[in-house]
């Protein structure tokens, strides 16, 4: 492919995908990873590479996209650069024009999204969002498919988010907006969502509560995140006073729906943002949400590379 | 595999396995050895990925296991993380359920022998120990390997282990009391072999000796490791005095069988823990035994994912 | 392949092949790529191993190396070593030893070529340099083969090498000595070619200018280098200043021949080697060259290891 045709696409944000796109790879994952649990080998991706850039730290990110890799039978270039590279030893563009001449897929996890977005607009294959400062895509496809493997449909459910207005609450609000459910947020004085980032189209998918119980109510699915993500470590003894009252605890999912879901991006800090009863508990489901991470970047992968839906 | 499957089994210490578990794997690394060194391609595990996470750096059993995968068809994601990482971020179980829903067999080097034991409570899959204070089961076996390829069987044989009562010397112990062979042990005042470690049956096996030369005598093979392992840099002035007389020279190998065999795990240093005459003289196996690492290994992770004996 | 075997053949400097051996080269280089942009499969390497060692970063040769090696059916073991580490551990004799025991072809990134060079005389598979402080002939194997891409074949024609007398300078004179082409240097006064270095046959090869614009002044392919190499990053201001005359900008372009080539290793540096205007200009061919150093690389890998050519 070609810069500027346009048969290519990224993966950038949530909303680069359509609704029935989602409904694809959501029935794609669920296809794949049937073939994984029963040993048959599917390997659509043999000859083609990956590679993998990686300005921060990252276990469950690499594994998943290597192994996923590896199971569609195509190969990965793994580039961790440490702290903060791209656009150091030459500009972004350059890097792209290079990397994107060796290989068939590129996924990135960096800091500014301006940084992926340079990157993707000088790239001759399709660019993948494995974590920015703003957006974390590929973490909420495997949410929905986890929630929807489990509980069926999304689309008119309620999801509540509790705790740092981060890069995934960002995510959920255009997941919201696209994929018709609502979103209950909570987050602690200071840390709101900025609902300019995610730039949705109908802010009806969203309402804010001061207290997170009140996010919980009534909610088909609980989720939360670390209070101090990667790059804020300077922050964090604050950051622990701020957040006290944000622990997804058993009183939170007493208010929820009774079938309501826990769900984390993982990793956790039992104690922190989420009590041990309920991500040990029976309502948690985030050893399948990490696992799915796995299956959904299989679909995607497979998507932008050979995938053809209107 | 689920977690408790009475049939999937690990590789933590030597003794996880049985004699005859032991005679199966020395049949299988030399029909494997023969292939490779045939150029047959054999690919039993196509469509597996070995996950490897090294707390410690690594050369050897870097290139042994991944080299090995690669030739028997598998693929590998190798999560190197520096310094004792495992347990940082997230608990170590939290690591073990991740890491085990994405790869179908786990590689780990650590410190502590308690670390990798959790990991495999809670791990779905097969866990092998690449080397923890404690033992080091996969040098063990390839140099029992090496042995027998070398000289037959080495039951009723004697083994002469030169220096530091250390995580080798513990997996010998295991190996002499499983595999029904003499162990010789000498280590300068302070270094001792602690017996407790291994936990060994019968502890008739082995035998212990003041001087070296007397370890030597009537042996086998004749082995000995660097005299300041990773993690004891700091000790390394007062080891070299310590460790003076144990280096294994001409006069060691001269009381030794008339066709005893030197083995090192390597990294060696000529001068200190072996002399230049003796690691490059005709009685050494040391190239043998560290190519032996790979093809010990690749038997060892077929048993694991698809062996089927008693 | 043994130590010592007649037919096994390194890649250590560009003078370790013959100008037949090359034609082989660019000859095969052209039908690879072929393949690569047609999304043809060749894999001849299938269940061949490439382990790479980098003793200094990389990205451009990480990625080439690797993803050519996948796209080849092979597989690779990436030993980043940080700085300087063969021989620390053990002697590099020894290193080669074992690892070239575990794969089928190395390629090392060191700093002195002696490193190199012992290496490879105890390796029993071939050895491939990706840069060393002298020599850089990977590089300039791509360098040729994109020129007689575009314009066909290189004997007789004139290339001019603007700025540092450093490995790339140094491979580019034995280029010209072997395959018949003429070379003209400018280099400021302290950072000269060391013609000693390469030890070509026959000098007459090589013209030597004050000027840059006189080196330039009927050549057929202009090509320069980073002012500041890795390793010598400390006389970065010094160098700033010694180098100011050797930017390659449209003047030096305008004395070259009309339809001259523009050649640059990259990551370039625009306004300090090079003028922004030349190298996004349509002279420049640096984004084929950079994408030409996996094509060669893999027919220079298909030769080491499969390679029938008398």
């Amino acid at each position: 492919m070609k810069p500027g045709d346009t048969l290519m696409k990224h993966y950038l944000q949530f909303k680069d995908l359509r609704a029935q796109e989602y409904a694809y790879l959501f029935e794609r994952t669920r296809e794949i990873k049937k073939r994984f649990k029963n040993y048959e080998k599917y390997q659509p991706l043999v000859d083609r590479t990956l590679a993998m850039i990686f300005e921060k730290a990252s276990t469950r990110t690499r594994v998943s996209f290597e192994a996923g890799m590896y199971q569609m039978g195509g190969m990965v270039v793994n580039l961790t650069t440490g702290d903060s590279q791209l656009g150091r030893a030459e500009p972004i563009e350059d890097s792209a024009r290079v990397i994107s001449r060796m290989v068939d897929l590129v996924m990135i996890r960096t800091f500014e999204q301006t940084k992926i977005e340079r990157f993707a607009a000088h790239s001759r294959v399709p660019v993948i969002n494995g974590l920015t400062n703003e957006f974390h895509p590929c973490q909420i496809l495997a949410d929905l498919f986890t929630y929807i493997e489990h509980r069926g449909a999304i689309a008119g459910k309620t999801v509540a988010w509790v705790g740092d207005g981060n890069n995934m609450a960002n995510t959920w609000l255009q997941a919201a907006d696209i994929l018709g459910f609502t979103l209950h947020v909570s987050t602690p004085s200071g840390y709101e969502l900025d609902q300019a980032v995610a730039g949705v189209r109908n802010t009806a998918c969203v309402k804010l509560f001061d207290n997170p119980l009140d996010a919980c109510r009534g909610a088909d699915l609980v989720t939360t995140d670390v209070w101090t993500s990667m790059g804020y470590e300077a922050e964090n003894e604050r950051r622990m006073a701020d957040f006290a009252k944000w622990c997804v605890d058993s009183r939170m999912m007493a208010v929820a729906k009774p079938d309501a879901l826990f769900m984390h991006c993982l990793p956790a800090h039992r104690g922190e943002e989420v009590a041990a009863e309920v991500i040990d508990g029976p309502q948690s489901v985030v050893w399948d949400e990490a696992e799915n991470r796995m299956h959904v970047q299989k679909a995607l992968m497979e998507y932008l590379l050979l995938g053809r839906i209107g």
